[in-house]
């Protein structure tokens, strides 16, 4: 299938790399001419701007930082709007907020693009690997039409409604692990403090109430798990950067649709905290050293 | 066996059933006279004091309120300690702070009998049904000592460490949970605030990184689960008064431990808030409806 | 002087109001027509946009609901920057975050036209007595020139630095009046709940250590002053919503500076409750009834 | 008039001394034979415990860590009650919760002793000026009768109310101080991220309605005032330490009144962080160093 990539970051390079492989003709675009050229050493083709890139694709994918970059490669006067060929479908797997998406979907939708926001969890990893997720807005023919593309790029497809809803799934989805990995970090560190063995306290929380993926899998204390990114100095994963982003947009969306989230408003402050003290390159999970005493 | 039962509660209650059941010898007390006559019509002998009581078993368990009642019950005139064999073995089941365990355990360890923390999760339900867990803090030997009689009233009997342990793995499992069914009530709102479907956004968190025992076992939202509380108007389950006792417990815990629990410090504030609007006998998880819209 | 006077609402217009009435040739601009012919009707001439409104003022002045008005009414094609004759001052005395301030005062200055941000409080009392207190960013001749006009509209004008420290003064200080706020609620229905008298607590709050405005001059509680809101039905006043406002830009304005903001994000979501349970209109001051047991 | 006075520590070693220079016959008890050497040389005489110290007071003075030392002091087998003569007037001038206050005045009572509770604020500076403010809670008459002698150690004596009012109104103002300073801590930081010069943040504030003693008068941003522990390094001032303790009484009063403290709650967690970080024994208002980046 002929498709139109716009953005080859830490993501969207590997992701259109695994559709490369799929056998797919690619046209790809970025402003950055390393990722341009690294992706046209695997096959692709270069375009000069997004609307030359979309006026290439049956399918359009973009995979951009923030919801400014998706206004203007979307609405922009060389964007994919204006070069979109008759047919086409669009597929944004940026991470963004709801609101955004269905401004540009319903731009979109006025040129006669359907458009599905489809944001994705797995990481970087899942992003070379091709075994991401991905959390698909969109109606339902329009789903089904997309979902084998997707396929070649992850491995979980999750129909979550009509447009919007992949980013409200994401944006649920992060909020709640970034309270619970703060959750979890409180827990395992007052034990610790209190004197039961870590280890021993990880092993009754994961067979109780209080079990949770941020523990079973994740679980931040050093010493509990071997596979976590504690086991690793917290490298790789989640940055907690990008926690803190996805908690600015789960706060902004809770603002705009009149709810409170004094739990995740709180977790939001404390990877802030994390940034600032030169922490937030690390994974989420070294959310726990906010609960160490600091060498004297 | 000879067992002494001090404390015939909603939980000590059928607790001290079971042990009947399973053909232990029982001698019980209560300030309840209601409760006494209750066990001494399934078989048990009643006693004057906790003294008495406490004469005649080889195992002495105690399920009391608050720290206040421990130290009464054990160290008192009238207490365990006073009459207790030679020989004999306490267990604790209340849930108390750490500190009053050990104060109390020293006390019963100059007196020459070994005491072990075993606080109890699963609620009435399991009380009754014979499937609590128990998380005992007790020495190696003593705990292998216990643990048959333990089983006799519950399903799961778990080795936490020394004295006191039991206790803390309770109150931190209870935080992490406390934390987690606020976080979840807040994602699942905003969510359901946002537009998408609720089960389709606790199908999605529970194949994904927000996963947790809150979220897949006893999702608070209105018409996602048909077996949690929340399908039967939050009755029943462990009330969030309770819940409020035990963010007490981890945050006085914490205060003595030099520990900050932002996360938990603001969801026992939220527990607390719902105390005051008269919700506090309802389940935990009616925690959602802080996130609801008050009708005008 | 001839001054271009663009926003009309609740403040704009008592405050163009005061500058006819100070003498000044006034032409005026807002999509509300009603708006437009009162100030018509009071001698202003009505502009048919920003554009034309601009041309016509030695001095244009703007006061605009959110960022994204004062972005259009600058920038757009029919914007101030388009008609504005050369020589022109331009005053922004719109509550936004200094980013945008910064944004748009730099292509103003490309233009060549100077900008001061000037944000004020005194609310719309202060708006039509001519009592406002204006916080102004502009550097220091720029300054000077402006403060006549602004004693116009105003009791104080205060100098904060270069552009953009009008705002960051103004969201500064109601972070910090959003929380005293709602810290006085608290310490004040704690002790009420306590058994102090009210007005006896107050009255020693305020000649001690916890002394503030919003204790000594705008008590929430009711029963303690007379002349606060709260005699009142917590009618007029500052709303909540508007504090929740302000409360967004200051945690907007700390993500984007790497500052936590913890106490200004939980009491940010205290207000989203209050806008959450209908009581967004009432004073800021109202956030005392999140603090009392809703009848039964 | 002839004085017993217990506890003779950081505060209530001058205390007593100043009672000794307005020429009261003092006998003293404390458990530091230091502390009771020196008030013995400045001409007071030893007891062998709070019995017999009582025995020699038609005042009895109390100056004690915390809730136990008063329970201890005045009901133990040695106390206060057990000594006191016919006719004395006791007075705790200890910070504890109000509950105990209640629990040990009516003890007192039963025995026909009235007991005001006085705690203080100003610190070991006002104890050794005698500048000390006293909050008492006391029927009218007993206020009254034992204002002269508070104001042999003080400048101001308040009256709060009934038996239990001194410590609320103590633990209500010092929950709002506690908040206030966290507040201004954050508004301050964030205003200078934000690119304001702190000094005219202050001046602003000062004048505006954020305005509060905690900046006004003790703020916390380096170089802005000369007077303020921020000036000396947080050198000597209100420990974080024992504000740390009063929220710890705050929100536990709370817990008993059913009131929510989120506030609060928060604010005691940021002061606990402080105490795990090392910075305890600074002044509270060194809590402004939570928002500052740690050096690389």
């Amino acid at each position: 299938m002929e498709i139109a990539f716009i953005g080859l970051g830490n993501m969207g390079g590997p992701m259109a790399a695994n559709l490369l492989k799929a056998g797919h003709a690619l046209t790809v675009f970025d402003l950055d001419a390393h990722a341009v050229d690294a992706a046209v050493r695997a096959g692709a083709t270069a375009a000069g701007s997004p609307r030359d890139a979309a006026a290439r694709g049956a399918v359009v994918i973009t995979m951009l930082p923030a919801a400014q970059h998706v206004r203007a490669v979307y609405l922009g006067d060389d964007g994919v709007l204006a070069g979109a060929r008759a047919g086409a479908t669009l597929i944004d797997c940026s991470t963004i907020d709801p609101g955004t998406v269905r401004a540009v979907a319903d731009a979109a939708a006025q040129r006669g693009f359907p458009l599905a926001d489809a944001p994705v969890s797995g990481g970087t990893g899942g992003a070379q690997a091709g075994t991401l997720t991905f959390m698909v807005g969109a109606e339902g023919a329009l789903f089904e039409r997309i979902r084998p593309v997707l396929l070649d790029m992850g491995r979980n497809v999750v129909h979550c409604g009509g447009t919007g809803t992949g980013q409200i799934a994401k944006i649920c989805n992060n909020l709640l692990l970034g309270i619970s990995m703060m959750g979890v970090s409180e827990a395992m560190a007052l034990g610790a403090a209190l004197g039961i063995d870590p280890a021993v306290l990880a092993g009754i929380i994961n067979t109780s109430t209080g079990r949770c993926w941020s523990s079973d899998t994740y679980n931040p204390y050093p010493g509990v798990s071997d596979t976590a990114p504690a086991a690793r100095g917290y490298a790789g994963g989640f940055a907690a950067n990008l926690m803190l982003k996805d908690l600015g947009l789960a706060t902004e969306a809770a603002r705009h649709a009149h709810q409170p989230v004094w739990m995740g408003a709180l977790a939001q402050q404390l990877y802030q905290s994390m940034n600032q003290q030169g922490l937030g390159t690390l994974d989420f999970s070294a959310c726990v050293k906010l609960y160490e005493a600091q060498p004297a």
